[in-house]
């Protein structure tokens, strides 16, 4: 049995920040100074996904050169840094160095490429194919792999085992999304009980365009138990002494890069094991994570948003709050002939009692504007769906002129379950650069809003989502008495149909088998295939499902298929 | 020598449209019926790409019984047709059937899968990997191909050549790119001068989303010579003899299935080997076939666009009257207060010139009615760039309500050098469906305006871009007296930077190194980073270059290089 100190250092790269990542790195060196191994996030010197930006052979060898500035700032403790190595031919691998005493002494290169989902991986590297190694770090033989190689069956991982392994470390860039960290939980104990030998977790954090990375990196002893969980969703470097049973080496063994041997330590650190989230605060957290790395790196101090006094617009600007500090969400109330006074006030309370600037601009004027305008045409002035249309747009043109003006970024306040039958309005009230609850269902817009209602209060003492959202019927308001029943069913029937639909890819032929009303499949599943374009052209929002409607669901936008 | 009769099908197949498809198949084979074989395209019952659609298993088996459909209807002449075909575990390939007599005799796995550029197929197919079989077919030995297979060194080609394959077939969906279809040529011609043995290619033809797939479907003798070539960018079925060198059989002799033996007839079909296009033309052909099949497709027959006087209007008005009909094409002038008499005249002579229904629809009204609104605001009514993007934003307003009043598609106008650099206004001039010249850069505009008036002259007997379009320095006219040169390099410079790094994929330090001017590639390199938020929410258009603004350009939004 040898004791060895690892470090999980969950850290928050920015893609294409090398000279900042490497600073992040090394911000982290003294922390971790008295370790014997530090891991460090899939692409640590790069961030994490790079997409195209992998096929521009310059930036790959700037990729180079930084984690060689890393290696020379690495002592007695080894390091784990992923990077992107050019290799001959102009290939790249996503790979990570192992650094140790001022130098690279050894790479590792990923194997099992994810080419589905949101991961492109086959498209961007080359798998790893040359043999692989060990390395002697505090005296222990540790296997490394990166992310993926610890899924596959037949993958890396086996075979670092049967050549002499007494630990695996897996390096990850794994997003979020509800009810992925148990998955992975099982896999990192499932691995280490079958083998009877510790594994390492380490995951990145922080928000990437669509992805939210969660952290929760871990450590299961050789029993598959978990003996160190860091926290999710931010960063963090936990420090814990794991002991590592001794394996006989054999003929059939790996070559072992020797790093570093046993230090005797007079203590014995033990991991704090960090409680698992439930469900709804862990997406909450995602929410707030996504929107505030989104719109900080994107280099934005405040956002503003349209806050109609329904039930989307108010989480958005609740989670906003929460990412960005009240002080930095402006709301703008934007009242049509349609609009009823108590949207105003919801929507005026929910300001007050989060503290939030919020102003009131009736469209009135603009909206005879247009109409005088319209008129003049063959086909008259706006009526119908037309005329729905045009106030939304007409609030978007508004929110983008006071987004312009002041340097502010526009948040998006759609749902997923208007996204995918389309009862949007492109241009409209899909106009911004970050679609927040873009992957969330209405039902669970509510589950989130009575979650937070539970949490801090407002500065009036009372919940910060005025009870009155919650509790009325949804309605666009665009037209006189127009409420969401009139045109969809319930969201409660909506929702399971839709996830069927789109998380599930079921056919139209399969849902009704299912027992949804035929009727209903047929329409709605039109309303889904009819809106493709619609989602093509509204902004990005964070992942929080096994499928979004981003990256993750690639669909034509001609497409025929009425199965 | 055998000589074999052979059928190109170029057709025009539609994405999820598995009916229509086998319809448009079985529409081909009294044409067809007195051949030996007859190729379709790469997915001919499906459409192509699927995309996720391929992840649903209710429609791959939809696809398997479409395939069925086809073979039922097959007779002497055999049939080689596309289709996704599920295999064990969930699995789907990227599959041909060989029909003859009422069944499928035989199929084939896509070996070798595109996952590059604007191809997914890594993330959708699971590659071939059984023996490889030939289809005797006429008494000539076949080996079958899809598309990439043909392009891969060590991909099936070799080893059903060596394995006693006397001619090769290939069918394909290769999209066009400018300069892609002499690569096709000269690939085709060197496979068949080395092996010895005749090559058919088949392509698909027709828009599919981004893609514009080109047909040139082609036939070369065994010393590499060309002869037969279909047409590009339509539909056509080329008849013609070819005669096949027998291939000695022999010991490592593939497995052979037997379809159809020589048939003797008294005449010998020649083809016609149709003229390559010049690249202008080829490029405005793509451009047309783009435009008509996303609309028609889409299911509408009409569009509108913002007719302003520039050149990149006058170019997509124009792309839409020979796609459509002039009598489908609605343009709308929407002066503002910065207008110029003469923009306003070009434009409505350009409209008189081809026919087109055009109004004029001054924007003042709405502009005068937001700046009150916006007075309220803290920061008062709207100057400088926010003045600017709420002109161009209530144009957009304007065309989709006349869009959404007429049951028209809108047509995005802008073109790739400003897309680029994001000189453009999101929800303003990005609004549309689809945008004909995104993919197109400023330079290229003028020499497609040029080329096609020395076409087919307008009504009035006039070139149908006037002159003066063509002749007056680009302007946004959105401050008085604005030109783009103002800010921004001439584009005889901008553009061939911008080729560079968007095409080249060169970095800062590259540019530089090139030749560039630093000043210049700082500014020019983060305008086009800056603007990817941008891109991502304009709408899609046909891709004709090596690297367009779609799926074959996927880079992160939040992205820190600055090498």
């Amino acid at each position: 049995m040898t004791r060895i100190r690892l470090a999980l250092a969950q850290i928050d790269t920015v893609v294409g920040d090398l000279a900042g990542n490497v600073e992040r790195i090394s911000r982290r060196l003294d922390e971790i100074a008295d370790c014997d191994l530090a891991l460090f996030p899939e692409m640590a010197v790069t961030g994490y996904p790079l997409e195209d930006l992998v096929h521009k052979p310059g930036f790959v060898a700037d990729s180079r050169a930084a984690v060689a500035e890393v290696a020379a700032m690495s002592g007695s403790c080894a390091l784990v840094v992923g990077f992107a190595d050019p290799g001959p031919g102009g290939v790249v691998h996503n790979a990570v160095a192992v650094c140790h005493g001022g130098r690279i002494v050894g790479t590792y290169h990923k194997e099992c490429l994810p080419t589905y989902d949101v991961f492109d991986e086959g498209r961007d590297y080359e798998p790893g194919s040359g043999p692989l190694q060990l390395f002697r770090v505090g005296g222990v033989r540790v296997g490394v792999v990166i992310c993926e190689d610890l899924w596959v069956a037949g993958g890396p991982v086996g075979r670092l085992l049967d050549g002499g392994a007494e630990m695996i470390v897996a390096v990850n860039g794994s997003p979020y999304h509800q009810g992925k960290q148990a998955a992975r939980e099982s896999m990192v104990t499932a691995t280490a009980a079958a083998s009877g030998r510790p594994v390492a977790y380490l995951n990145l954090v922080g928000g990437q365009d669509q992805l939210v990375f969660d952290g929760g990196s871990m450590v299961a002893d050789p029993a598959g138990m978990v003996v160190g969980r860091a926290p999710r969703f931010r960063e963090a470097v936990v420090i814990l002494d794991v002991d590592v049973p001794a394996v006989r080496s054999g003929d059939g063994d790996l070559p072992v890069v020797e790093v570093s041997g046993i230090v005797e330590r007079g203590d014995h650190l033990v991991a704090h094991v960090v409680e698992p989230l439930e469900e709804v605060a862990e997406l909450y957290e995602a929410l707030v994570i996504a929107t505030r790395d989104y719109v900080r790196k994107s280099g934005f101090s405040d956002i503003c948003l349209g806050l109609s006094g329904g039930v989307d617009s108010a989480l958005v600007a609740t989670i906003a709050a929460d990412a960005l500090g009240p002080e930095h969400v402006h709301a703008v109330l934007m009242p049509s002939r349609y609009s009823s006074d108590h949207s105003i006030a919801d929507a005026l309370a929910l300001a007050s009692a989060q503290g939030l600037d919020a102003i009131t601009m009736p469209i009135e004027d603009v909206h005879l504007a247009f109409a005088g305008t319209l008129a003049t045409t063959p086909e008259g002035g706006p009526v119908g769906l037309t005329d729905e249309n045009l106030q939304s747009r007409i609030r978007g043109v508004l929110l983008m002129a006071r987004a312009n003006a002041n340097g502010w970024m526009v948040l998006t306040t759609g749902n997923k379950s208007e996204s995918a039958v389309g009862y949007t309005t492109l241009y409209g009230d899909t106009v911004g650069a970050f679609s927040v609850i873009r992957d969330v269902y209405k039902t669970r817009v509510y589950e989130l809003c009575r979650w937070r209602n539970t949490g801090q209060l407002g500065s009036d003492g009372r919940p910060v989502i005025p009870e009155e959202i919650l509790s009325k019927p949804p309605s666009a308001e665009l037209r006189p008495d127009q409420r969401d029943d009139q045109s969809l069913p319930s969201y409660d029937v909506l929702d399971p149909l839709l996830e069927a639909y789109v998380e599930g890819n079921r056919t139209r032929t399969e849902l009704v088998e299912d027992g949804h009303d035929p009727d209903l499949v047929d329409r709605v599943v039109r309303l889904v295939d009819a809106a493709e374009f619609k989602r093509r052209q509204t902004p990005l929002g964070p992942k929080v499902t096994i499928r979004g409607f981003g990256r993750d669901r690639r669909v034509p936008i001609v497409n025929h298929y009425r199965g």
